[in-house]
């Protein structure tokens, strides 16, 4: 399949590397930033355009990765084409593409970085079509990448997006505050390494909700005072303690 | 040493199988709860007792190993004694001890289970003694069973307990919401399995403030908006997405 990339950032240049390893035969890239379009092009073996009007008129899917802001300006920008037409976007349902006859979706869900390989096999690709030809088209190219490609709708796929603002965004944003808290006080962030991996892994094997610890869901206000009395100088802090807790006994009182 | 341990809960029970494998002898386990208490005697082979007044007279080290809230009770209880005596608690100072001339504490910084074994080498052993003999005394007992032995105060130790409540109780939590969203839609939690784990990864090589992505970094109001329209029926999850945006944005604003 002669494939043509719209975007020159993390998502275009893991899927670009992960389609070429597989044989696809990457036809041009396309791009408002030449620097990164002429280098990812290189990467590829392709030609580097940069301009929208320009899309190869052999390529048979184009792949728009480009971010949520961007994506509706380029897909009012491409000219009429009978390629099979994507985006990326978690957040962006399949029919803003519904314009060209044949469109769908490729979405990784995973956090890719440009400048950090990751094992593609591994990540999630998420693939919606507007005819069983193309999803299955999708599926079927989806497949020489992934050993985890699913079929779901925009509605769910906007849930799982929604999901992963929760269980990482959110996540992530509270490692931060671990990690304001202990080289406050002088302690080494790595001291906590253990217990971060074992709570992400334990999941796993018990459900999240059966697995939940602390004071919270103890209901052991003499802890949580304590803790509060402790971040007085960051009041900001002890708002958003107080939120999470709150949340987690209303959770765990419903049961 | 000549080993007592108080407590047959999650903590006495991972303690006293690493001391045990690391051939210190457990000469007793007191406890109020005679089934476990039997049968964590029996593992560790040594003598099961019911009350603290039973202390055994040859124990050099006392590990008291009970919950936050039955620690004071206990400590009151414990007759006089020349041996070491510690407790395990991340949210309790060692100064509730001060009552024995030798005192101190071993708190393993991780969450443990009686049923789950674990590789104790890999938990952290936070360090503190009364005086430099026991800090030294326990710092070498802590080396017999762990490579990440570290000397903390009672302030820090209380600060890297509030730490693994934001890092840990809460990460769970918005695991838990997580897998409540995709549950509810038909999807499989299994599919954010990658999201997590390189979300937990990637903070090692990136700190985690750096490591932010997601709309409320980005101040991406559409996609904000379009989630919380998508949270319309569970108004909690819509109270707790603001909360955890905003504290994002101010955090990144600062900067």
């Amino acid at each position: 399949m002669n494939i043509t990339i719209i975007g020159t950032g993390n998502v275009a240049t893991r899927l670009g590397v992960a389609l070429k390893a597989a044989n696809h035969t990457i036809v041009q890239i396309i791009g408002r930033n030449a620097q990164t379009g002429h280098d990812l092009a290189q990467q590829l073996n392709c030609r580097f355009d940069d301009s929208t009007q320009k899309v190869d008129p052999n390529a048979e899917l184009i792949i728009i990765a480009v971010s949520d802001n961007a994506l509706e300006n380029i897909i009012a920008e491409l000219p009429v084409t009978t390629a099979l037409v994507t985006h990326t976007a978690g957040s962006m349902p399949m029919s803003l593409l519904q314009c060209f006859n044949n469109h769908g979706v490729i979405y990784p869900f995973q956090t890719l970085s440009r400048q950090k390989e990751i094992d593609m096999t591994q990540v999630p690709l998420l693939i919606e079509g507007n005819t069983p030809t193309t999803t299955d088209q999708l599926g079927k190219l989806a497949k020489t990448i992934s050993n985890r490609v699913t079929m779901v709708t925009s509605e769910q796929r906007q849930q799982l997006h929604l999901a992963a603002v929760f269980a990482c965004n959110f996540t992530n944003h509270l490692y931060a505050i671990a990690h304001r808290l202990l080289t406050e006080k002088g302690l080494d962030f790595a001291l906590i390494r253990p217990l971060i991996e074992e709570t992400a892994a334990k999941i796993w094997t018990l459900p999240p909700h059966e697995a939940q610890t602390g004071p919270a869901v103890r209901h052991d206000d003499k802890v949580m005072e304590k803790h509060l009395k402790t971040l007085a100088t960051a009041p900001d802090l002890q708002t958003l303690y107080r939120q999470l807790s709150a949340h987690i006994m209303a959770s765990h009182q419903k049961k």
